[in-house]
This record gives C-alpha cells, sequence and structure tokens, in this order.
C-alpha cells in the first residue's frame, strides 16, 4: 500500500510495467480504493492520484479499468514515429535504421484480439477502458504525454498489405459511460484502429495531442456538450474519421492541423451549435467536412480545406470511395454558417468521377436557412504524381502551384432538398448552382463588374 | 533549508500540508529568498523554484503570499467535478454518491471569511496572493495543473439556496501589483466568488484551465496589455462575469469554450485593439459579449454564441436582469469589428421581455466607425422546458432544434448615439434597424434578390 | 551508467551542471546510447529519455548535440523577465532592482562566440544542436518548460548601444536535419539572436511558448510541412522576425500573441496552403505580415492588425527600413485569401514616409488570383509620444483612441504586376487602388449607400 498519491510503475512492487504495464496500473487502481474509502461530508476523502510512467516500452497485456475520478496518468514524452513509413520500407533496409519504433513513454497494446470481427466490440480491445454507473459522473481522469502504440495493423482482406489495412482491433482509450471534465493533451497514439473513442462527454478538453496513422482518431458518440478538440496534429486512416462526434452539442473544433488520410476529416452527425473554425485540413478524398443527419447551427468558418492526391505509392487507388460531386464539404442539415473559408481543389482532371464531371467544392444536400458567404476556391488541373518518399511526395505536392491550370468547378451546389439558403460571395454566377428561386444568391462579382448594372452582374436564372 | 529548487509540500519540514498548505508554502518561500540572496551583475543568482502539490487535498488557512518572480506552483490534477450539481442533490441521497468534492492536486481555500461585505475587500479572501513594489515587476509566476476549492458558497439574502448563491469572498490567485509573463495553465477552480483576479498584467497566459462554478472566472483589471485568454473551458455565476478586461489593450482571446451562467460571458470597460476571435459562447441571456466604456478597435470574429434558457430547476427565474432589447451583443465604442459570427436566439417567444418585444442581436448603442460584416443570425421560438438533471437538461436543450418555429428578431440595432457605422449582409433589410441617412447598409439579400434591381433589394429608407 | 531513463542534470555524476549543463546533457546522451542498443523487430527497444532541470542557474559552455529520437528535456519555469527593460535602467540602479536576470530553469549560453561574423554559421552559436543523417528521420524531441537565455547582446556597429543590438551570434535551439513530430511547449527565449531555426520540419508543434526579446524568435526553413505554431507570446527584435518560414506547406499560425518589434510579424518565403488565422499582431512598422517569393493559397484570415509608433525611447528611430507604401500586409504570390481582418494604423501624419505619402495596408504586389473580402481598416493620425518607460508608454499607446483624428489611407493597393484580383468590401472607392479592367472590386458602401443605385455606389472607373 502506497503512503501517498503518487505511484511510478517501474517501482511498484506488484506486477512488473515492462511485462505487462496493466496488470500495475489495476493494481495501482485498486491500492487508490483500498486508500481512499472516506467520504467526508466536511471537505474531502477522495482526490485521486498520479500515475507516473517514464520513458520506456510497457507491454500492455491486461486491460486497465479506470472508475475512479481524478486519476491521472503522465508520460514523459509522445514517442510518435511513422510506422506505417518504416512498415512501407523493404525489409531488408530495416537493419539500417536508427530505430524500427515509436518511443518515449510507450505503451505496446497487446491484448489478445477478440474473435469478434473487427469493429464489432471495440472496447474489448481498449488499452484504457474507463466506465463508472452510478452519480456522480466519473469526472476529471487525465491523460498526458505518453505513446499508445497498436504495433501491427492486420489484413482486411483487400488484398493491401496488412500494415496498411488500419485495421487491427484495438483501441487507445474508451470511455464507456457519461464523464465530465477530463483532459487528454500531449499524447502520442499510432497504429490503433481507435484512437480515441468518448461516449457521452461533457467539458472533455483534447488538446495538443498527436493523433496519426490510425485508423480512427477521436470519435464522440451517444451525446455530449460543451467540449473542445483544438490544437492537435492528427490525420486518420482512409476507413476513418480524423474528428467524428454524434449528437453533440456546443462543440468547439479549433486550431487543429489535420492531415491525410480520413475518409472524412471531419463528420458530424446530428450535431448543433457547434464549430469547426481555424482549422487546416488536408484530405485526398472528396467529403473533407460532412455535416450529416441534420446537423444544424454549427459555424464552419476560417478552415483552410486543401484536397489533392494521394502522393505516397502505397497507397495509390486507395480512397473512401465518393466521388467529385459528393463536395468537400457536405451539409444535410439547417442554418449553418459557412464563413470565410478558404478552398483548394488541386487535381488531375483526368482522375475527376463521374468522369468528365464538374467536381463540387460546397455541397448543400439537405435542409434550410444556411448562410455561405466569403469563401473562396481555388481550382487546379494538376498531372498526379506520386513517389515512394511518403515526405518529400507530400511536401513536393503540397509546394507544387505553378505549372498548374485553372480547372472548372462548382463552388457552391444547392440540392432541391434544401431550401431558403443564403450564399454570397463564395463563386461566380456560373459557379453557383442553385434554385435561385427559392435560395438567396449573391455571386462573387467578375472583372469588370463595377462597370456594369448590378441588375446583369448578379443576373437573374435559375440553374437547377 | 532545501538544497535544492525543487519542493514537495509533503516533505517539507515545516507545517503540515494537509492542515495548512499556506503556512508550508510561505515557508517554503521563506526559504527560497533566504537562499537566493545574491544579486550577481555577471550572470545570476535568483532562479525561483518550483513547488509540487501530489494529488491530495490540502486545506489552506493561511493566505500564501508571493513577492518572488520565477516561482512556479505545479499539481498533478484539476480536480474538478460538479460541486453545484452534487449540492442540488437530494442530501438523503449523497451516501450514495461516489465521491462528494473535488480532487485532484486539491487546495481547499479555509481561509477565514473577512466581516467585510462580500466583494468589499476580495484581497483577503484570496488563497494565493502576490505582491510586490519596486522594480522590476514580479516576472513568470506560474500556476499549473491543481485544484483550487472554495467549498461552499454562503447566503446571499435572496432567497436562493446558499450553494447556488455564487458568493463567499473567496479568490484562487489575487495579484494586486503590475506583473510580467505569469502563467495559469491546466488548473481547475471551483466554487469561488473570483477564480483570477489580476492587476496590470503584462504579456499574461491563462491557457487550458477548467474554471467552473464561481462566481467569476477571469477579471483583468487597472490596465494592462499583450496578454492572452485562449483555449479554456469556463462558466461563471450568474452575477459574475466568465471573462472581465479592463482598460486591456492587445488581449487575444480565442479558443476558448465558455458556458453558462455568467452575467457576461466577455465584458470589456475601455479595453482596445484587442480580438475576441473563434470562441464558442454560450449563455441564458442577453448581453453575453458587452464592449463598453469606449472599448474601441476590437474584433469580434467567428464566434458561435448561443442563448437559450436556462433548463435546470434550481436556477429557473434567475437571470442578469437585462431585458432582450439589449442585444446579445452590446458595443459602446468606436471603429470596432464584428465579422462572421454565428448568433443563435433559442427562446420561448411568451419568455421575451419586455412583452412583444422583438429581441435584439447586435446592438450599437454608442460610438462611431463599427464594421458589422457577414453575421448571421439563426433565431427561433421553442417552449422552454427544464429538467432536475443539468446534463441531460442542457444537451437536451442544445440539440433541440427540429419542432421550432422561426422567431423576428431584430439583427443589427443602431442606436442614436452611434452613427458613420457600416453593416453589410448581417441581416435582411426588415431586420437592421438604422438610420440609414448616417450608417451605410447593405442588408442581406433575400430570396429573389437577383431577380430584382439592387436598387429594390437594397431598399433606401430610414428606420429610425 | 543510469537504470532508468528519467535523469536529472544535477544529480548526474559526469560533469557539474551549474558549470556546463552541456556537457551534462552530452554525457548523458551518451549513456542513453550505450544503454539503448537493441532494435528488436519483435516490438522495441529505443525509448529516448527525460533529462530534468530544476530550476536554477545553469551555464552551457558546451554545445549539447541530439541525435537520439524520443528525447525529451524539461524544466520547470520558463523563466522569462525583462534583459531589454534592465539594460536600459541606468546603472546606478541596478542595486536597487529585485532581481537582475531571467530565472527558472535557466539555460545561460556560455558558448565561445565564433570569429565568423554574425550570421555566418548560426549552428555554432547554438546551445542545442540536432542533426541525424541516414533514416528514419530524427523524431519526437520534445522541449518543456525551461528558459534559454543568451545573457548580452554584442555591438552591431550601428551605434546603437550593444545591448539592444539583438545581435550575439547565439541561437537557443538549432534544428539542421529532417524531422518529423517534434515539440516545443512552454518554453522561454530571451536574449537570443535566434531563438528557435528549424530546418526541414514535418508535424512540428511550436506551441504556448514565451519567446521576447530575441532577433528571431521562429525560423523554418528549407522546406516542410503540417506543422503549427499556436498559442505563442513573442517578439522579435527590429532585425528580424517573429515568425519566418519557407517552403512550408499546410501551415496553421494561429492564436498567437505577437508584440513588438520584429522586422516583420510574419514572413513567408515561397509558403503555400497555409492559414494565418486569429492571431494578433502588432508591430511599429509597415511590413508586418509579407508573403513573398509566389506564397500562394494561403488563408490570412481574422487576425487583428495594430501598426503604430515606438514609444519606447530607447529605440526611438530605429525601424525596418520600409516605407508607408509597402503595406502592413503584401502579398507576392497566387490565390491567396485575405478574409475578415482588422486593421488598425495609429501614426503621427508627420512621420509618413515617403512624406505626405497615403500609407498603404494591404498591398498586392505580383500574382494573381487573390480573393481580400470584408476586412476593416481604421487609420488615425495620433502625435507620436515616448517615454522612459517600456510597459506604461507601450499600454499608454495602445489606449489612446479618443483624441486622435482621422488619416487617409490606401486600404487595398494592387500594383500592375498583380491582376485577376477579387477585392470586395475592404475600403471604400477611393480606398481601393485597382486597375478594375483586371481586378473585381466591390467597394465598401458608404453612408447613403442604399438611396443611391447600386451602379452609382460602386461606380466604374480605373485607378491606375
Amino acid at each position: 500500500m502506497s503512503n501517498s498519491n503518487h505511484y511510478d510503475v517501474t517501482t511498484w512492487p506488484i506486477g512488473n510495467a515492462s511485462e505487462d504495464v496493466g496488470e500495475v496500473i489495476n493494481s495501482i487502481i485498486a491500492d487508490i480504493k483500498a486508500r481512499q474509502t472516506v467520504t467526508d461530508e466536511n471537505d474531502g476523502g477522495k482526490p485521486g492520484a498520479v500515475i507516473y510512467l517514464p520513458p520506456g516500452d510497457y507491454h500492455l497485456r491486461t486491460q486497465v479499468v479506470i472508475d475512479v475520478s481524478f486519476l491521472k496518468i503522465q508520460g514523459s514524452g509522445h514517442g510518435f514515429t511513422s510506422s506505417s513509413i518504416r512498415f512501407n520500407v523493404p525489409e531488408e533496409e530495416w537493419p539500417d535504421l536508427h530505430e524500427l519504433w515509436p518511443g518515449g513513454s510507450r505503451v505496446i497494446v497487446d491484448i489478445p484480439l477478440s474473435d469478434d470481427p473487427p469493429g464489432k466490440d471495440e472496447s474489448k480491445g481498449a488499452a484504457f477502458y474507463i466506465e463508472r454507473s452510478g452519480s456522480p459522473r466519473i469526472s476529471s481522469v487525465e491523460f498526458s504525454n505518453f505513446c499508445i502504440d497498436g504495433l501491427h495493423f492486420t489484413p482486411d482482406g483487400s488484398g493491401l498489405p496488412a500494415e496498411n489495412s488500419y485495421v487491427n482491433g484495438k483501441t487507445g482509450i474508451y470511455v464507456a459511460s457519461a464523464n465530465d471534465s477530463f483532459r487528454v493533451n500531449a499524447m502520442g497514439f499510432v497504429y490503433l484502429e481507435n484512437a480515441l473513442t468518448i461516449y457521452k462527454a461533457d467539458a472533455l478538453s483534447l488538446h495538443d495531442n498527436f493523433i496519426a496513422e490510425c485508423g480512427s482518431c477521436i470519435e464522440l458518440r451517444g451525446w455530449g456538450q460543451a467540449s473542445k478538440i483544438t490544437d492537435n496534429l492528427m490525420g486518420a486512416g482512409f476507413k476513418g474519421h480524423s474528428i467524428y462526434a454524434q449528437n453533440h452539442g456546443g462543440l468547439l473544433i479549433t486550431a487543429n492541423n489535420i492531415f491525410p488520410r480520413g475518409a472524412s476529416s471531419i463528420h458530424f452527425d446530428g450535431v448543433t451549435r457547434s464549430s469547426v473554425s481555424n482549422n487546416r485540413l488536408h484530405s485526398f478524398y472528396p467529403g473533407m467536412v460532412v455535416l450529416a443527419e441534420n446537423s444544424s447551427e454549427n459555424l464552419v468558418a476560417t478552415n483552410h480545406f486543401l484536397r489533392d492526391h494521394e502522393p505516397w505509392t502505397p497507397f495509390l487507388g486507395v480512397d473512401n470511395g465518393r466521388d467529385d460531386l459528393y463536395g468537400l464539404l457536405s451539409i444535410s442539415g439547417n442554418n449553418n454558417s459557412v464563413i470565410g473559408n478558404h478552398f483548394s481543389e488541386i487535381v488531375d482532371a483526368e482522375s475527376i468521377r463521374p468522369s468528365g464531371a464538374t467536381p463540387v467544392i460546397i455541397h448543400l444536400a439537405e435542409g434550410a436557412g444556411n448562410f455561405v458567404s466569403n469563401n473562396h476556391v481555388v481550382a487546379m488541373d494538376v498531372r498526379a504524381a506520386s513517389s515512394d518518399s511518403c515526405f518529400s511526395a507530400q511536401v513536393d505536392a503540397l509546394l507544387t502551384t505553378g505549372a498548374s491550370e485553372g480547372l472548372a468547378v462548382t463552388a457552391v451546389l444547392v440540392d432541391a432538398a434544401s431550401a431558403r439558403n443564403t450564399i454570397l460571395d463564395s463563386g461566380n454566377d456560373a459557379q453557383v448552382i442553385a434554385d435561385r428561386s427559392v435560395n438567396a444568391v449573391r455571386a462573387t462579382p467578375t472583372i469588370g463588374f463595377a462597370a456594369e448594372t448590378a441588375q446583369t452582374s448578379q443576373a437573374a436564372g435559375i440553374h437547377r
């Protein structure tokens, strides 16, 4: 039994942190519960504890189960390195590599995989599982500055190499029950099918993490409110979402740098009164940001959207199945605001699907009352190029702007199922496809605009 | 006397940290001052120290007085849990609760209350009091990742239950004199009348904190410059402000998720050349953001404003006293920019005050030269509902969008005392109430706009 | 040899951390490399380590050379205090000062200066030098919460006092080779010619640092991608940049409070598809933000720009050499978006250069397809005042808005070398100087606009 609330997994007498840090942490939690039994109405009694993981490799063979508030698990190093690049280096070159694995304070998820189909019950494959019934909701669990590494992906039956499948049934942190004021900061997540899956979050903070080469990065499920996802570097696999949220209100997603792949960078189902602002978003497919299932009254503002092509050889031909009419931003919902975003669509015209189609940037698919204003769309036709080097391929693609040619796009497409929208200065007259008898449209002025009458330049006409 | 600059309150030989951590920390500060006496012009001498509070309950019966630079006080857990919910649970259910109090590294403020009326000299009730005269200004004091808990509120004479009054004369951190480069990060504050009161701040950083169930969260008083309030989760009581600033220049308030209640989410007095951008703001009353006392040249951009009704039974009928003509955003000052904000006003039409009034969203009360552009106002009439469960009431309210009906509002109201403003695309012609002979107005186009002449759609006329 | 991956420089047996922390850290790195030799294809072997610097003064006389991944160097205090103010206090007053130097966990850079001219090979003067050839790129090196202090500046030959020159050949952290997922958080940098110089960064995070009184704060050189510079307080010297980036793609610069001086607050060379959004920027000279060398498809949104005069006596007459026709924001590149920014230009009309010129705010110098929309320009003629007190001079200047008079400015200037731009609502007709036959312009409406025809208010005409 400890005589303090500061634990170190490497010095705890029960279990062996290198062999099974899960057993160690569970026995620490049992110690905390045994020591902190008093509920003192005067003023206290259950302050929780901090569990420290110094830098090192820690196998986790037993799932950690957390049901105490105020538990902080802290390391000294988020430890990311690219396993994806390493696994796509020819095996004969591995002995020449400086290191083969992520590092820092590194939890190696070695939980036996379930026989369930992947995704069936992902809670079983979670390194950290958090659940508590009764009242109050479990509060103020904090994770800080360590690495959770899923080690390998497994074959998905598609013919892709196993290590490129983004599938392995492993989850980093899984929160099953309603929770309050949790924090996840400065963590690293790599090679997990799901990095963070959190149900019923209130006032959650996911801040300044590094979440990459995971099937999905952040999934907020069930319902929740008043949370923030801020200042993270992340990028999911082609099957998953970098950020997914369901039935959340008052969610703030800002200052994130979200890189490929990600079937979507951000996907909302039934999310209301939330903000997606000021993020840098980069994807290789349409459907970068999807507001679905009546997601309403959200603000999508001053984000930078870049969609270009997969440049890295191992993933050529892989995508999320959406064609270029889907939109980089697609909205099914009411009264959303889309203001001041920059969109760069940099694609090879010959790769557009359906062949010969005009790609869509902002797509109002269903709903009413959306306000789309002051968005700038840049579109260019660039011959796709690829490389065996992930980093230089991406940088080359990012920096290629000179030799490209303009590409015709539909800046805003309003379907018949969406009406009473207002679309201002987000595309010239030909780039906004909307029934102007049921939507208010002011096209972006074109050259010579000022010399024409406003009547002409903002010409009437129903396009669909 | 220590032989290192790293102190732990639980191992320090003077005093008892559980009984009075204030006495312990003051004796540590005395030790630092006794040990660090040399002022060596060659290169050094007074590096300060870090004082560590492991998770645990620490009564603070003696005020900590800080007058040394480079002091860091650090814990391992912000420790928030909702005391407000607990105190509003029937007392007979308390034995069934998992825990009754906040936790983590928890400082319990047990300073004897002054006989002064609440608010009279709140510095007396401060857990941490910082003041130094002479030069240079005290610098680089840091607070990180512990909890300051005021324990109880006290009766305010209004008939509200004591624990709902937001009054107790206690302050978390009080900085009385000019200061430079302070940091407050990852802290928790709960049940304090004032969480943070800071005079004369330069280059202050208040980042990633959890400040809730406090009368006021952050008050920057006197004057100050070049500070930031970023990435915090917070919400004040109905009498106070979540953020208050006075005579500050160059203040950056961004990426905060500010929830109710708060008489104002943000209140500026005489603040200039500052930014309120990219925040998520939620309130139950008008006056969410107030720029008062000639607050000028500020940028209010890409924020999400939601005003709806108090849904939690214990606070029904409580408000900040402002009626619906006040505006969600009210401005008395010059040359401010209000750009790209989303406003959702979700109220029960029958509860509007004065009865039958048209609620105001953006209110230019005094001043000149303000620029209001590209703001989207959504307003709906929703029957108010309430619940005994704080969390589900709020989530239900947040997610309710379907069954509501449109509500007529004044998107922008310009009083006669404000002139030479520019109002663009922030409300249709009828929603902008301004003397068009002294203000420039371009109404948001309405459906059919493109088919009309611009002259007609942007019709002339003086509304007030 | 250590038996753990947690090192403390004050207890390491080799060297003396007070005398030469560089020797100590290098011997720790050697120990890490000697202990972590196994490359185990099964799952691990080289987790790296954390090196802790408690608060204290540490001379660094030997450059630290880092070539291992997953190394974290951590202190307990960013330790900034203004050396600039101190050095400009009369020497006879120094004995009365509470402290003379920065503090916290303070690394004092005492590397012998090279005989090279300043800037010739700044890597030689770096306290921390990071380089590794081969594969993979060095990953996840982290710096956290300590101070790097260059102590003194040296004469630059201009006649300025040595301590005001911003020159000393010292660099804080210098990364020479391609790197991945580095983090620099909560650090303090002071009196270095270059605080951070980083080549070839991928997914770098520079977050929540205090970087002031350095020649240059952050320089990202060579090329790089998908990085973020967020939530920092910083301000460079008049010769350098607060942020400089070269050939970067997908860089996110947001939520920073960047104060003077800085020849530029932000300077881009060949940077594409990046974001500068939501920052507070303050400078004493034109050229606050410069997008040069074909910087394209960037988003500059919802920033607050303030340009006013140097108010502090020791620096009167010092500037960056640019005249008032340069623009506060100057762009040479294509398809950039400039949306929703606030600009305050607060200058003494008599100090404008060339004398009698109309100052330029946004300058499109070269390129095509830029989108400039919804920017608000405030300009005032204020008699310049100065003071011997740095802090109160700045605050006074910041808060002075009342007695000023309007100043005529060119809100947007489009040179002949830039065409096919769209300029909307960013200045009235007379304030936008652009060839309307090759640029689309919609002037900000002026009072009485609604009563005129749109044709008149958006008058035709070619201004240049």
